[in-house]
């Protein structure tokens, strides 16, 4: 036995489990919880389902992030997507593999983590599997519905819409960067790097607003208004001076000698929601950050930021 | 580039996703497939979920299975356990993690099994996750649909019952055996390790025709009759002459000196289904095997062969 105390071999599959899933808070929407071969739950309207894959090395560092911080951003990161299509949460299960010598108390720190955000995003945990693998891996599948309000698609937007976010732009970037560097501050954007601050139920207010249409920005704010400048046939331009630059971020940038508006305009995992609305329904608290362009001006596909295309354009790709 | 074509981190992501789920077949319960934060789809009654993660050198190997029999058994393993609640499969979502100098050819015969089993298992593929990651690690998440039956939970036997499969056992674990050995015959007991044949629609016909447990064989016969023992509070004896040894496990048995019903009775991977009717309602193409003690006898929850524990009991656990 490790100094952490036993493993997750050591403890077995099953124990590991049940002590996972124990004391679930009971969902009036979830007839059957973790148990059996499924569980079952009730959507109103259509189901919306979104997943994700966390994996270490790649989108984590055990070394960088506790297993609380883990957990919470798994769930995090996947109930944004149904944010994004203005949906509500409502059940989620949770694939977990990881080495055999993981201590069983990462395991109930990650579970923690997991369920604290859940609780936070009005999701119920109704299952999972677990099996051994290299590194950590986590897979994260949130159902969500529409009860009532149509889904808002990145395919919708307009001409003369107003292009507004709601939530955090470029902390995580930064975080990163100063983890990169083997430092721990600014706390404030180290942990923005370790879980993302989503902000539940603005999907569902823009949608009620009349979003034409809403992306999840996790690869930057120019690579996702791109995947809604495609989808819709329109252009996007960003107004630069609209977009502020937090202190936390200024300070990172003048330890590092790095602009902070690259990591405003192209860094992802903030999970902020970016939106657009016709001219005057714009959601009191959402930001206005630019504008899609009207028929008269640019027309192909694409995003610009005051006017002109942005050199750092690209965003997060995986391989 | 290597003999075997482009790898995925040379054709990138979104090109990789974007091959992978060009002209995915329509399904009228499926408003929204891929390529939004999250795909839309109707739920018939209450919704059903499931998730499983299969993990290269855990679940599979890449030198004994093929990349479209890995795509088959993600979904075949899925599916399975919606089909032992008795529901309808509906919608899945694959996450999907590999290696960087993963060939793109792999990636896309994977794919291919995916389609093939779901359009056997009838549901709809309508979104995933593609990452980076050390190993090939699948998850797969399969919503399925009640439609008007009630769920069939592993806590439902009741004294007396008759307990009854419908599928294959120990085909697999005899695959698992001949691979192990460096062997490739005899062919059918390997490709029922590479992918199992799940007899899609059973669970639904169990269900349709009272079944008061059931449960997807997914860690070996004797194990997974003990979760539904436990959930149920009962005794199950298998009767193991009405347990047929197929001439191909016979043949391994002999070539190996391994006695097959070890196979039968402890190996998991085959997916059958097994289910406990009242008297007089089992479905007729399923096969009695055994029955559900009556309260003047054992009480303890416990699965007994031929009315003695089975030394081998235990079956599959990971780490």
């Amino acid at each position: 036995m490790a100094k952490n105390g036993p493993t997750i071999a050591e403890i077995g599959e099953f124990p590991l489990i049940r002590s996972l899933v124990r004391d679930l808070p009971s969902d009036p929407a979830v007839s059957l919880g973790p148990g059996d071969d499924g569980a079952v739950f009730l959507v109103d309207g259509s189901a919306v389902i979104s997943t994700d894959v966390l994996v270490e090395g790649v989108h984590f560092r055990r070394s960088w992030s506790g297993a609380q911080d883990i957990g919470r951003k798994s769930v995090a990161v996947n109930v944004a997507d149904i944010e994004a299509m203005g949906a509500a949460p409502v059940a989620m299960v949770i694939g977990f593999s990881a080495p055999a010598d993981l201590p069983v108390s990462w395991a109930r720190e990650f579970m923690t983590g997991l369920r604290e955000e859940a609780a936070r995003a009005r999701v119920a945990i109704v299952g999972g599997d677990t099996t051994a693998g290299p590194v950590v891996t986590v897979s994260v599948t949130v159902i969500g519905q529409t009860a009532g309000i149509a889904p808002v698609r990145r395919d919708g937007a307009a001409p003369a819409d107003i292009v507004a976010i709601k939530g955090r732009l470029g902390w995580a970037a930064a975080g990163l960067v100063v983890l990169g560097r083997g430092f721990r501050s600014p706390r404030v954007v180290v942990e923005a790097q370790r879980c993302p601050e989503v902000a539940y139920g603005a999907g569902r207010q823009a949608a009620l607003a009349g979003a034409h249409a809403m992306i999840d920005v996790s690869d930057g704010l120019v690579a996702d208004l791109g995947h809604i400048a495609e989808a819709s046939g329109v252009a996007i331009d960003i107004d630069q001076a609209r977009l502020d630059i937090p202190d936390p971020l200024r300070t990172v940038g003048m330890a590092t000698g790095l602009d902070p508006i690259t990591w405003v305009l192209g860094g992802g995992e903030d999970h902020a929601l970016a939106a657009t609305f016709a001219v005057g329904e714009v959601p009191d608290d959402w930001q206005v950050i630019g504008r899609v362009l009207d028929s008269t001006e640019q027309t192909e596909p694409t995003v610009l930021v005051d006017g002109r295309p942005w050199e750092h354009a690209g965003g997060w790709t995986h391989f």
